[in-house]
């Protein structure tokens, strides 16, 4: 099915991944943290939910492109792994079927992978939990998949509205998954950094009972754009 | 933006809250119960979830409209809290971006805050887990927000379907969340105590395996309906 | 409103249920097994959740047909339930509502029953979590619900797009809900166990870092397909 | 069912309506018009569709409160109806059902009325289509009410998350359903059309080729935001 | 991947199709009218919508089980068309895929097939609406199809929540599509029709402005239910 | 807002736009027709609608990022229009505001802008529909919005889950909407012409009633596959 028009059915071997130094650097910040270091881009839907709790990675991406019901590009997808990667998996059209479970988590795990962003579903969802292996997905579903359509195996893909390219940095919690360009990865993690730093001067502030108002300087612009108090 | 033609670009300052004493009263029985007693109104859209299990709050509502991605007006809105207060905030179109996070969760807390009941997003979840402040919401996103456009604080706002008074009491727990009028406050918690202890009575009946149609009185009007029971 | 051109307002008395030792033998198995070892059918649509994340449930369906936001046909089933029996209830509209609460739960329990799938809401969460009463449902609503309108109980019904004949077996954990056609129990337990003691072995292999390209025998189809391997 | 504590089962006889004159200035201006003059309020969901593309209606709101799949309150509704009246009908729940068909259709025209906005469903669309008789709703279903619970007229209603009060005017059109409070009526069509007139002057400088830019003043604050023009 | 366990992998060549006559008595009302000729029954989800306004259809059903995003089996459907049948298809999952156009609509046509009923996705709209070719559908999507992956012909299915058996009829209009059992269309025909011969009755008197109230007899129902006239 | 780190707050002036004469040459070609062409890829997701039923465009994309609920940057991107480009808007969440309407297309109709893709709301469907100008957006809404934060114009943005660079080639049509990258255009052109030829010559044959099942040669494969057709 592949042309020259287009990504399908093509596996790229040799993908430049972020620096490991500042991957592990990122890997101490949330999600939030994160994403508004940034500059607030690079999320995905937050449709996109952990599949336990206190579910977390931080990784480099392997990136997949499925067809609806149809795991096989998975199975392509392990042997590109090496350790710290993440898989990151879209799908041609919206699709909840489970294309992946413990046998594969077990597999990626032996290859070094540290966990799963998936805009599809996944199943062996007990498993999974007891394996602690975090997944990311769009669905729980124990639907079983087949192996007879090609996609691609670290190409750029959309996964629930953001783009992805094979190496970039995702990042994952209870709060959402958040994409860094690889190039970008040191600077962000700086900026993270000094954002915690700054927040947590704020937060001591907000418990001695100071209002956003005050730390933030809002009443005169709130005044300026029309603000009315009015007393009862 | 304000016209005498709209409620936008207002605070009200003076609110009647609930009795206290009714409110502590009413805070014993779960969502069910009070909508039940109030004889079936009152019940936020489900879509409205707690971002931890066993979240649970109630108290009087300070009530926010807020403009999509910006969550400037609960900054306004943390001034006129009191202790008890829950905030109930309304967006004045379907928006999931994270409104709140444990910084304002700090703040409203300082101001002896309760929770919030949000129609829209929150982050830094797995922080206000710990501070085991409970919200209600219709979505996780670590998306954040501006401050830029003035909605309104202390209006009548409508929030997941159901409207909210600034006073009203607000109740949520896993079932849901319901809106007890302020002014209905003594009496509900009146009518959910009886019904409490009439259901009781039931529960030990439906344990020794006394049926529902039984106990309810059900046989004769299902037969008056026109129900048949067949045998194969 | 029951006519002959329809099966509404009827209860049949007498089912023929799935056979005891199949049902036991089955029940060792987990959704995503036993669906696949049927051939991948019998699913039910992934919106079906468990009220608490452990919760697991298989036995004979007693089935009901709801009408929206009416309950009178579960308390018609109860008196249908025996040992081992699951309530499976499908609704004639999309609805939401709490058709099911701890009363209710108590109740089937005493009845012997083992769980509820119902294709609409619950509630008294923390009341069901505590009891340990296993139920997956569309939704969680605190909404009640009145008792006027005829159903159902032991016909055929399609609950979350999937046909339940009274006395199938309805088998649900995590991953979804399954249904396995009364006749068919054995036969799928069988195959169950077979596929079981198969994964094992993959299971260990992917674990020594063994690829599924090579445990399936996937490289050469993929080549046929027209996979292609580009060095950057 | 109806008790102190809340507004079920019953019928208000005698609403104010707005005054008929303003309604009639009101009625010729488009609903994105209408809700802009207000301020940028007023506006229903965009789920709430015209069943045919032309369809538009501008009238005094006769409001109901129905239950799920039960239409019962329409008929209780068509005796409150007069002259230049439109029927407003919200659900307790989410449904789409079909409440209203071509009878009903004829029996509100016969009173008088103009149209309906109903959160919930309606059927006989082809037969609605050829009446002209213009119906804004959530969905479109075939399937029957029953006429078996309680609800309510010509009390405060939230329709597809506006709220209605009995003798509003209700506008809709293409782009939507905008509510227009009793007592604000005159002065809305005032600015609406105060509103109508500045466009047309813009539409004429548009059609020149004169920017939005220039015509609102925007390069200034738009430099002051930080915009940045970039050659390549 | 047909197993005894399922019913995948297979096309049943003789069907019982539903009399002739009496199919085409039925052909003359429309699907609300159906529906409740049979008790409220036999509805699918109204997110089946047509594909043009005006699109209809009424005649016996080949089904189909499709895989998602794999239109295969509607090919092998072809062949087992006769004159008056109309193409019933469902799917194993939710998919919006395009899995029919103008090319299989022009050979469904050339079999006597009457129209397309899917729970899918389809495209050539433009050309579909030329040829007059009724199709209702969950989607509208350019997406091509593979064809891989067997499905089955002539099972029973659910289709949008239905049930389907082959050779049953499928009426479709703009407010939805109903299905009637084989064996029932002969006496669904005949109670149509006396509904709708009662329903003109009913028209004439709805014209001349008597109330539902009073030609159902309603008045003392809704006292008996509670219903309270209040003045103000 | 605009940092190293992200693409926010920028116009770029100058972008390379896909030969005038190749796009011509596409725009003779379907949605559906397109997708193929290019190895089924490129299209947007099916919840973009055409705003009237024969609404259809082709030409160069000048790309919009907005802000929810502000539409400051389609302003921004008039300035940038030429004749035979079509504006495509994405939003950085998901959004229904009526972010465009008469004045706008009067404007960028004015520059010799073609159309507009919009994965957020459109308004004044009237006056678009009378100026022909067409539009393909997500939903219709009267909601306003406001001009008060920074999106970018002609940066690479993600429209309904598509990738779309400043300068590829958008078509849309009842079908869908289809994205080519500038450098693809003629190519895809081409491809689109061959298929077209091929599918006449099809049509010819399923019109004179032969099987795709003998057309396509699907009999061996099916037979392969494991069909199997049984007689009763």
């Amino acid at each position: 099915m592949s042309t020259p028009m287009n990504n399908l059915g093509i596996v790229k071997r040799n993908i430049a991944r972020a620096d490991k130094a500042a991957v592990d650097k990122l890997s101490r910040f949330g999600v939030a943290t994160i994403h508004e270091a940034m500059g607030r881009v690079g999320l995905m839907h937050p449709y996109m939910r952990p599949i336990y709790p206190d579910a977390q990675v931080c990784g480099t991406a392997v990136t997949v492109l499925l067809q609806p019901g149809d795991n096989w590009m998975l199975h392509v997808a392990a042997e590109q792994l090496q350790p710290g990667d993440v898989v990151v998996a879209a799908c041609t059209v919206d699709n909840t079927d489970g294309f992946f479970g413990d046998l594969l988590a077990t597999s990626f795990r032996a290859r070094g992978a540290l966990g799963l962003i998936i805009d599809g579903g996944v199943r062996d969802v007990k498993d999974l939990t007891e394996m602690k292996f975090p997944v990311f997905s769009r669905a729980i579903s124990a639907r079983g998949t087949v192996k007879a359509t090609l996609g691609s195996v670290n190409i750029p893909v959309v996964v629930a509205n953001a783009v992805v390219n094979p190496g970039d940095v995702v990042v994952a919690d209870v709060d959402g998954v958040v994409v860094v360009p690889r190039e970008l990865v040191g600077a962000v993690a700086d900026a993270s950094q000094k954002r915690e730093d700054n927040e947590e001067a704020k937060r001591q502030k907000f418990r001695e009972g100071v209002l956003g108002l005050d730390i933030y300087g809002m009443r005169e612009p709130l005044a300026a754009a029309g603000l009315e108090y009015v007393e009862d």
